[in-house]
């Protein structure tokens, strides 16, 4: 079994990522997955062969963005209460990213804090919100507004969960590897333009790739102080959409990709990526079937709502622009008549 | 002005803990300062005077332990984002141990993390509560049990709060800082015998043993894997009398009080200490006016409740008890119908 290992400043929080068939986890204490209906359906079975426990028990949240909410935390808590997990227990996030940030969150705070693993069953998972620590929620102010840093014990990546993955939510996960491709590496972005959609096994490679690329940027940064930032490539545009549309219209990783084509507008404004790289990055989002178009319906709100970001300081945006293919950089100094501009020609 | 420095593992967490009058806080960035109604009437002015801030706004949570839940944590979140906090933005607890619980919460996963300070206006929380980061909330299931260990920038200790603090608000800071002579400070306990209580320059240094004693444990054991656990002498009963008497009706330190002399009784019966000891701790609790008898309504389910706390693991019940006065010594091993025999001299 291949496995990365993320090794952060406190040796507390550094960990493996496993790379492979599921292997026997046996655990000497009280366990609680938490999962969603359709995965539970699909592939609790198969997980609960894998667990050795002392007590093992399950909770199943609605599935998605929507029901990423202190409630379905307070929920997920309620039942580790129930069930007298101590700070001993483990908690294992068995899904997407809303799961593996919920649990994450909620393993955060339970007891002042116990263990997690994450078990990331959707592609957007594997290669991004499974690794890092990111964890938190939503709330009427935005999205992850609320959470914390804080890094499972382990991560298990098993591509055979993909098998049941909609086409859908497999191509919003490639929305995420495409942006760590643009920001970071432009050999990797030539192999995805080159890439056999079909072929499982050169997509397992792809998934390594983008998950040792999201690792190098976690270890170099955990807190998020400098280069972290630059994951947010395509997302202070991309909450803002999922914002106004309303939760649960357009999967995460779709509003990443639209808000990667409104950031590389203004790049290309700025002169930071030409023509060629533009038109580029836009049909390779086109051929995973990543939506690239979305018509902002009150710019001047849409602008406000970047505000809420977590990444605008001292009321200035901070915006993370591709700087060519291969490359990032961030700019909070662009007047606000451009930045309108711009969202005007998505309006 | 004093100061006592905090280093822990991590530089991140490391603090100062200041006491004397409060100086000027500058500080280049928005301010939220959360307090109750009573400390805003008596003192607000006085804090306003004293930081000097880009925007300095105030958020108001009733007053009381039945308070200290989700709602109010919630509540203290929506004014951050209503005024637009951001990462760089600062929380000041302002007032006791409630408040700077909460706050130390709120700031801890808003945005995943901004600095706070602590302010602490009761005796209780000067001299425990404020020092040592652990944050939280009540739920139905008990106390304190969710939350976060996350340590503030600061603390500020200021006696001169305490001349508008109720005489049952002080003696409740007692129970505390009786705990700590109890547990680690022969020479401390006979300090404590002999202290004349109104004499505020005595007072002053009492609080400021106390503070050591704690910022040292703190020091050594952080995460409360080991001694930390200690300072929770008389708390494991004293959780479940405020779970069982509702919160509200005892202050925490008076449930601390009663709860120290339930686990004397555990520890008399063990040998651990003898009929003087127990009586000399019995006798410097009255001292200071902290209530020592509570009748138990059902011992069964009261000792049930002791399974909900956040140091019981494996199904075992872990009581810290005092060894003579200034030891103490952890037990897990406590046969049930032993508990329940002592639990019954309190029915």
């Amino acid at each position: 079994m291949d496995s990365l290992d993320i090794s952060l400043k406190g040796e507390e929080s550094s960990y493996q990522i496993y790379f492979g068939d599921l292997p026997k986890l046996i655990l000497d204490k009280k366990v609680l997955i938490v999962t969603n209906p359709k995965i539970a359906g699909l592939h609790l079975q198969t997980l609960l062969g894998r667990v050795q426990a002392r007590e093992v028990y399950c909770h199943i949240i609605p599935d998605g963005e929507v029901y990423k909410n202190f409630k379905s935390v307070e929920s997920i808590l309620e039942t580790a209460f129930n069930h007298h997990l101590d700070r001993k227990s483990l908690m294992i996030a068995f899904g997407g990213g809303v799961i593996g940030d919920m649990v994450g969150f909620a393993a955060g705070i339970f007891m002042r804090g116990i263990d997690f693993i994450q078990i990331p069953t959707t592609l957007l998972a594997q290669v991004d919100s499974s690794v890092g620590g990111k964890t938190g929620i939503n709330n009427a102010f935005g999205k992850n507004l609320v959470g914390l840093f804080y890094q499972p014990k382990a991560v298990y990546i098993n591509s055979q969960f993909l098998r049941t993955l909609p086409q859908r939510e497999l191509s919003a996960g490639f929305a995420e590897i495409i942006k760590m491709a643009v920001c970071f590496d432009r050999e990797f972005f030539k192999v995805l333009e080159n890439l056999n959609i079909g072929d499982e096994c050169a997509l397992l490679a792809v998934i390594q790739k983008a998950v040792s690329i999201k690792a190098q940027v976690v270890r170099e940064d955990e807190k998020e102080q400098g280069i972290r930032a630059a994951l947010n490539y395509g997302h202070t545009f991309g909450h803002s959409i999922e914002l106004q549309s309303g939760y649960g219209k357009y999967l995460h990783g779709e509003a990443v990709g639209m808000g990667m084509v409104m950031a590389n507008t203004l790049a290309l404004a700025l002169g930071l990526i030409n023509q060629v790289e533009f038109d580029a990055i836009k049909a390779l989002l086109e051929k995973f079937g990543i939506p690239t178009s979305y018509a902002i319906k009150n710019v001047e709100s849409f602008y406000e709502s970047f505000f809420l970001d977590k990444k605008s300081l001292n009321s200035r945006i901070k915006f993370v622009l591709p700087q060519g293919i291969g490359g990032v950089c961030f700019k909070d100094d662009i007047p606000k008549a451009l930045v309108l501009d711009i969202l005007s020609e998505f309006a």
